[in-house]
């Protein structure tokens, strides 16, 4: 029997409850966003006693399907004050999956200023008082927990980031190799901060595989979705071979790739960041062009980047980081990139937020466009330090905007908006404009069918479209989102007929029902309904559901774009 | 025939307009707040070049009715993100309605990266480059314009805080002795800086007196009027002799006065910063313990107070500065406290924003409570260097609570909460509540009832009849902020039958109308709505009419008091 824990840290105690008849069909964000939605007041304040932080694998994690490894973490935000829902890599999904641990839920704040950690296993969580690793960074902790608890253990934990709550701090995740992937966007960690745990460790030994109502039947379904994958151009070899940094030059052609805080759509230099540039210098260097984040990842399109030295550098290096620190802050140093990148996983911050926001803090005169070594030297010195500049910038975008009175501040719902410009990729602006979570190219990635031609094809420059498209994704993807699926199934699922079915088999084989597509659907609306009213009962109306002015105001090159949907034609999103 | 005179920053013109029909029974606040809600889209940036700021006497300015000498200032506030009216005493509502100028309204934003100045007089708006002055602060501004254009120049101003576009800048203005008064809250002075505006100068010479429609009965009203003032206890003799710092000793009888933070009610060394000892003070010192902020004031709330050896530090020295640096810091040197206050009218914050936002700064642990040297010297070296740490603590109290993970941070609407708790004082908490200005004292000022008996009483700590106080304050507060009359006149329009005929006798009087009371009631109600329109449409929900949770979950002692509204209480404000 599956069953949840809940941790509550005002009193120190934990429990172990029933999974509840109407959580027992969901799982990762239906049931993070589920949670949420039922047991946080929506107007409390995101760092205070009433919000939860839950954690719960997908519906397949724990499975032997590709692609099943991603774990949800949920909580009401500090960065854009609405609910939200981060997925990572790693291994604490397949972990949590065949522990029967469904979700976990933290809730509450401790009464004294100490730091503690929690260690699950199937049986139980504990608590402990954690003094030796504060103020340590993401790969020391866990270097030290591997040492401690061996190389199997699961490891989420937060930075100094974190520790300080801010806004742009991520929960790192132990990946298979002992690397960092990232519960990556909207603050997740300064919630954790603000519930003083500095780790969470996962030991799911002795459990054994989890059992399947219809192990044939998975298996069958399992062949035909990986082979369906892997059928697929870009699931099957361009993340691959490029890594998600393939886009550079794709944006770049298509007019799309952000520069110098979102002024031009090109990037002189994108050469010198690109994917097929990055493929190289891995090669040249000893590095390893494929890597997965999590264990039956097939995909592989994480990678491990080495220094000149052939010195490991980072993984998950990803084309939002590349394109944010690069052409947007107008930097074509892919190596001064690589080392922002572990920093960002070793002081736990949102790549994305803190890419975008350096754009910003060009724009505020902090520090000059173009200027590599001053990324990362407030990096180590302001954000890894704490200091007052520190703050500001690891509040996010959005705060480094209000704090110097800049007005191009690209954000939504105070999240900033990542690697793909909303005004010549109109249906991308549909989905900033209208997720849940606030500016996300995830929430529906209209990329894939505005610029790769995958599932037909949108003119991106068209408003023709975009909504229906971005409807669509959003839907999709909150389902896919459920099931621990990483979101770039979605690329076979748009385009290779058997994909679809056989993930619906593969649920169906391992809880014995009889999910339909009709279903699966109907479990991606309600999704966003629930969370879009959290948010709207936590004070976000469809008047948030808007890009910057100036995305309408100011035309970018090439295509002379401006961002031209009125708003009710933005508001005929929520029409389903 | 009054006038309309617009100035354009962006091609740094100037033009002069007839005033529309419908605003030609408007002034002050209903003025402003009409011409923001019909000419500024509600969800622009408001530093941005479709924000406006609009400057407007009252209806009643320029005449020699007592107390009608305030000035109303309007824009999209960038410290809430709404509407915001902030009225000012000084000279230059008076200048303004004798030159025939209804309102001043400057839009966008120069396209060069350099300060300039507006003069305006009875013709024209004439715009110059500024580059002497930048930097400087408001007194040296004020100094220097009255030496170049005389004692009797009007001056409204900006110090560092504004041309950083702090969202905690105020616009200082010159008073009749070239002191400081301050269009104090929401921010005006970033927008003023945003728009690149230094200062602007008013030379009002040549005008004769106002023409009255019918100066007999205006005079009679007048002195009818006053009559009333004078014969109040509070408004006639309390405020006249102790300043509103008469409150700190009454508050604090109440278990209203909120103390580190919001964490008592009572502050045990309140008869350190109290109005009796403040007087005593000035008294023993040869300062003034009386002094008007506009000429035509018999109430004379303001006063000239001097340090230890007789030399002038401030005036206009106010209960809530005092409050806000005094109880609330745990601060019990009114010397300190003083400096402080005028430390901020140079730099050109808002006095009030900054307190509040010190106790949240010393709740971070940025300084300790009780440190008045620490706030003296990040006044100084911080804020006004504009430091990374001053630019913080600029941004107002909502900001430092999240650039440093605060959660006991009192805001409503982003703007830090005044003086009186609203769990002692109820009423009060659903002014702050429900305002469209975000949390604001003088918005309904329900201490009137609640505390000084005036206008009968509604019990502080009971739920009851609250609701209905604060709602017919506010309408009678929008209407009394539309005459350009201090919003002191409420108590004795509350006590005394004569009082508010002869108010409407005045305006009558000046314009040959015909008003009723009940013209008035529906002008106060129609300029709530119009704000409050605005403010949806900007994104502000109903979810924001409320106080932060911890009003909620702290009782607050003497009287064991929380915050026991629900949310549908509170949205009953609307029901008119």
């Amino acid at each position: 029997m599956d069953k949840i824990f809940r941790v509550n840290m005002t009193d120190l105690t934990t429990t172990t409850e029933e999974v509840p008849l109407e959580w027992v069909g969901l799982g990762g964000r239906a049931l993070t966003s589920t949670i949420v939605a039922s047991e946080v007041i929506p107007t409390c304040h995101a760092l205070g006693p009433n919000n939860k932080l839950v954690f719960a694998p997908g519906l397949l994690s724990g499975t032997a399907a590709a692609q099943s490894g991603r774990m949800s973490c949920g909580a009401k935000s500090p960065l854009t004050g609405g609910i939200k829902e981060s997925n990572s890599g790693g291994t604490t999904a397949q972990q949590f999956a065949r522990m029967g641990i469904k979700a976990l839920i933290i809730e509450g704040l401790p009464q004294e200023d100490k730091f503690y950690s929690l260690h699950v296993t199937k049986d139980s969580v504990t608590i402990s008082e954690e003094s030796e690793l504060i103020g340590k960074g993401n790969f020391a902790v866990i270097e030290d927990q591997m040492a401690k608890k061996g190389d199997k253990v699961g490891v989420m934990t937060i930075g100094i980031a974190g520790e300080l709550k801010m806004a742009a701090a991520n929960i790192s995740v132990k990946d298979p190799d002992g690397k960092i992937r990232s519960h990556g966007r909207g603050g997740m960690g300064a919630v954790m901060g603000s519930k003083k745990i500095k780790y969470i460790t996962v030991d799911a030994e002795g459990c054994g595989p989890l059992q399947l109502a219809d192990s044939d039947k998975f298996k069958a379904a399992s062949r035909v979705f990986a082979k369906s994958i892997m059928d697929h151009p870009v699931a099957g070899e361009g993340l691959g071979t490029y890594g998600t940094n393939v886009l550079v030059n794709i944006l770049n052609e298509a007019g799309g790739l952000p520069t110098k805080n979102f002024r031009y759509g090109q990037f002189d230099d994108h050469d010198k960041i690109s994917g097929e540039t990055m493929h190289d210098t891995i090669v040249a260097r000893g590095g390893k062009p494929k890597h997965g984040c999590h264990k039956g990842c097939i995909i592989q399109c994480s990678q491990v980047y080495n220094d000149k030295d052939g010195n490991y550098v980072t993984s998950g290096f990803e084309y939002e980081t590349i394109w944010g620190m690069g052409a947007n802050c107008c930097i074509n140093d892919l190596d001064a990139i690589a080392e922002a990148d572990s920093l960002m996983d070793d002081i736990g911050l949102d790549s994305i937020e803190t890419v975008v926001m350096f754009g910003v803090a060009m724009e505020a005169g902090i520090l000059e466009f173009g200027d590599s070594q001053g990324i990362l030297r407030l990096l180590r010195e302001e954000i890894g330090q704490g200091t007052p500049l520190g703050r500001i910038l690891g509040s996010g975008t959005g705060i480094v905007g209000k704090v110097y009175g800049v007005t191009r501040v690209p954000v939504v719902k105070n999240q900033g908006i990542p690697a793909y410009d909303p005004r010549s990729v109109k249906g991308i602006g549909i989905t900033y404009a209208t997720s849940t979570m606030g500016a996300d190219h995830t929430a529906g990635y209209t990329i894939a069918t505005n610029i790769l031609g995958i599932g037909g094809h949108v003119d991106p420059l068209s408003k023709v479209g975009q909504v229906e498209l971005s409807r669509n994704l959003q839907i999709a993807t909150a389902a896919i989102d459920s099931t621990g699926m990483c979101v770039f199934i979605a690329f076979p699922a748009l385009d290779i007929p058997e994909c679809l079915p056989a993930l619906i088999d593969m649920i169906n084989a391992r809880f014995g029902c009889e999910l339909s597509g009709d279903d699966v659907t109907e479990l991606g609306k309600s999704v966003l309904k629930l969370e879009r009213q959290f948010n709207l009962d936590a004070g976000l109306s469809n008047k948030e559901d808007r890009l910057p002015e100036f995305f309408k105001s100011d035309p970018v090159l090439p295509h002379n774009a401006v961002w031209d949907f009125t708003d009710s034609e933005i508001d005929e999103f929520w029409n389903f």
